[in-house]
């Protein structure tokens, strides 16, 4: 029997229970939404006043130089790099996850002339998918997007696929893949892998380097902490960056921009990943969100992330018994994310009333809450208290307050 | 014969002079780089730091809802609309002018699917026919970039070109050109008409919408105040918007992106164009500056920028004869934008001397000496005291010191 109490005693023995002072949470919420968009990291507002005073306002055109924004997508990048296990030099950050999908599935084919297949999961991102779609659509020379089912990936992947196209946790159940294994399954057909890391940067350890992935995006917004909308990040394995053409030829990516060549040529690197100028209010607010997830050891992330989402669980379990509740995610440690997603008839509903009540987690359609766990600022006893709004909300059926049932854009 | 006091006494007459007040600008500086960086309106810090605190550190996710966030890019875009001659809903805020680019011209090729050539200016901005490469190459289906001089475009149109895409002002000379004109000359061969509008908005008057144009893209960060790197803009005339395919069809684009259905079925509307989640910080900085530009007549800014371009030649045909300086802007008014440029064959070590002194613009290869003329901020006496420093610099030959030949990446 897990008590209040119990994890009070928790949380006074969490070695990460400082860090949650880094982070401006407002009072009265239970915030498990970390993984929709991550909170304001304290030193956010501060970094922003000096680009926009100090360097927009009085270094104007000269802080392109004079203030690092010219090497912001590659500093950045590196940053990123140390978190998701790929080595200096093969991550940028740039546009949105969903142009850079366009970018590396754009690489990916080009360097799979004779291929016709981009195997994907079923139940993946719709991003991902329709990326793949319109690209397909664009090219016109019969690709063809496959969508197996997440036990199926593997078998799809046949000798006429190009690219593996899969996010590691997936968004909507919380299930992770074993990013070697399908990683090794993709190429053992000679295919390419991409890996979707929106929900597993700043989350985990991971090994890009060490599984062979050949290609990876990801997003600045979620458990990294950089903003409404942050600048996702590219990585290509450096075995490809020389031959990569990713469709989008922008200025950036040029060897030399500021040369004004009359014809493309494609920068050495992942500079050539580049395309327009990057937002720099945006990649600063990113930045600082890195470098919160970078001051923590991911393996003590990770640990209290499977700590807290078994612990969520086993709440549910414990005060919601006979609530028309039903676990989606794994119960297996090495199977799940960073999060935990619930199913009810009346999802939408109860996702309302709970983020009135102020623990705020996510709808995703048809019928599942999902909480998001995320180790740098949640406390054992948000997850008590979380629960018990939950049980109040589904006991009492306050749910049914036909408030509740306005749907919006976002929820 | 122009005297610094006449100059004086025109600025005291200018209507626009307390305009000057809304933006910060340094001390001891003239700047005249606003078409490639604007400099930062007052009100922008104040609504950054709102955004960050309230929206971001308070609302949470909700501030997709609440805050506006999700109509962000149609709310920007119908104020960039009123600035560019184009009606509402035509007009959205998203990526950046090269991805932008990417997406018209796929729809423009889509539209015209039995002709093979793309007309442009061979001294268009090098992204502009950048990205008209990759997207022919990767099509590979025999579409052709052809690049006319600039008085040669009309008649490089025929009855293979499928989208004229063509700088209205040209970075590198300041000339402009005629937009009605040459959208007839396109439609006159069935040719479809796209207008980079990166330095015109902000800048002055545009009918976008009375010349018939079919699509157009625009910068956030020059004229209007966006800051650097601010998202950009484009424009879609109503009746190519239900058939229009961007190629780039990601999750925001799609018709229900909360309904996320497995696949791409895009959304009526402009809202098509869209691709991933928006930069809000950026967005809102962009807003900011927008609505800078709504605050004053475009024609007054015309008039001004117009007087304003005149005055700088004759300032350096009366303080500078002899001093190896070539005006490469069209002294005829209805041929140039809000910029001056000038021939030297050392211009980049004598922008470097200039900036060393205070007075910024540009260095464009491989012989230019960029000055932008921003009448929102600019006031005659900045023209006098800039012309000083340039004979200056070129009669003392200060620009020989070898520390301004140390090339950087941006000048």
């Amino acid at each position: 029997m897990i008590t209040r109490a119990s994890l009070e005693a928790a949380d006074r023995a969490d070695a990460l229970a400082a860090v949650r002072e880094r982070f401006m949470l407002p009072p009265g919420v239970v915030y498990l939404d970390g993984n929709s968009l991550g909170p304001l990291p304290r030193a956010t507002p501060e970094r922003i006043v000096t680009v926009m005073r100090d360097e927009w306002g009085g270094g104007l055109i000269r802080s392109w130089n004079d203030a690092g924004w010219m090497e912001a997508p590659a500093r950045i990048g590196d940053k990123i790099a140390r978190l998701i296990g790929a080595v200096p030099g093969s991550v940028v950050v740039a546009d949105s996850t969903s142009v850079n999908l366009f970018k590396l599935l754009s690489a990916a084919l080009a360097l799979r002339p004779d291929r016709r297949k981009i195997v994907s999961e079923a139940g993946n991102f719709p991003t991902d998918l329709y990326i793949a779609e319109g690209l397909t659509d664009q090219l016109g020379r019969g690709h063809r997007l496959v969508r197996a089912a997440p036990e199926a990936i593997a078998e799809a992947i046949d000798d006429d696929t190009a690219v593996v196209m899969i996010t590691h946790v997936n968004y909507h159940t919380g299930a992770m893949h074993d990013m070697a294994a399908l990683t090794a399954a993709a190429h053992a057909k000679g295919a390419l892998m991409l890996w979707d890391l929106a929900h597993s940067a700043g989350a985990m350890p991971l090994d890009l380097a060490g599984c062979g992935a050949d290609f990876a995006v990801g997003c600045g917004y979620k458990f990294l902490n950089g903003g409404p909308g942050a600048p996702a990040f590219l990585h290509v394995a450096p075995r490809w960056q020389e031959a990569a053409r990713y469709g989008l030829t922008g200025w950036l990516g040029h060897a030399a921009p500021f040369a004004f060549e009359p014809s493309y040529r494609g920068a050495g690197g992942m500079a050539r990943a580049l395309v327009g100028t990057p937002p720099m209010l945006a990649m600063a607010a990113l930045e600082v969100g890195v470098e919160q997830a970078l001051a923590v050891p991911l393996d003590q992330v990770r640990a209290k992330s499977l700590h807290q989402t078994a612990l969520l669980m086993d709440l549910i379990d414990q005060e919601c018994a006979g609530l028309d509740l039903r676990i989606v995610t794994p119960r297996q440690a090495a199977r799940r994310g960073s999060q935990v997603s619930v199913a009810h008839t009346d999802a939408y509903a109860v996702m309302q009333a709970l983020i009135a009540r102020g623990v705020i987690g996510d709808f995703r359609a048809p019928d599942i809450l999902r909480f998001g766990i995320t180790p740098l600022y949640l406390r054992d006893v948000d997850l008590w208290d979380a629960v018990a709004v939950l049980r109040e909300v589904l006991a009492g059926e306050t749910w049914r307050d036909p408030r509740h049932a306005v749907r919006r854009a976002v929820t």
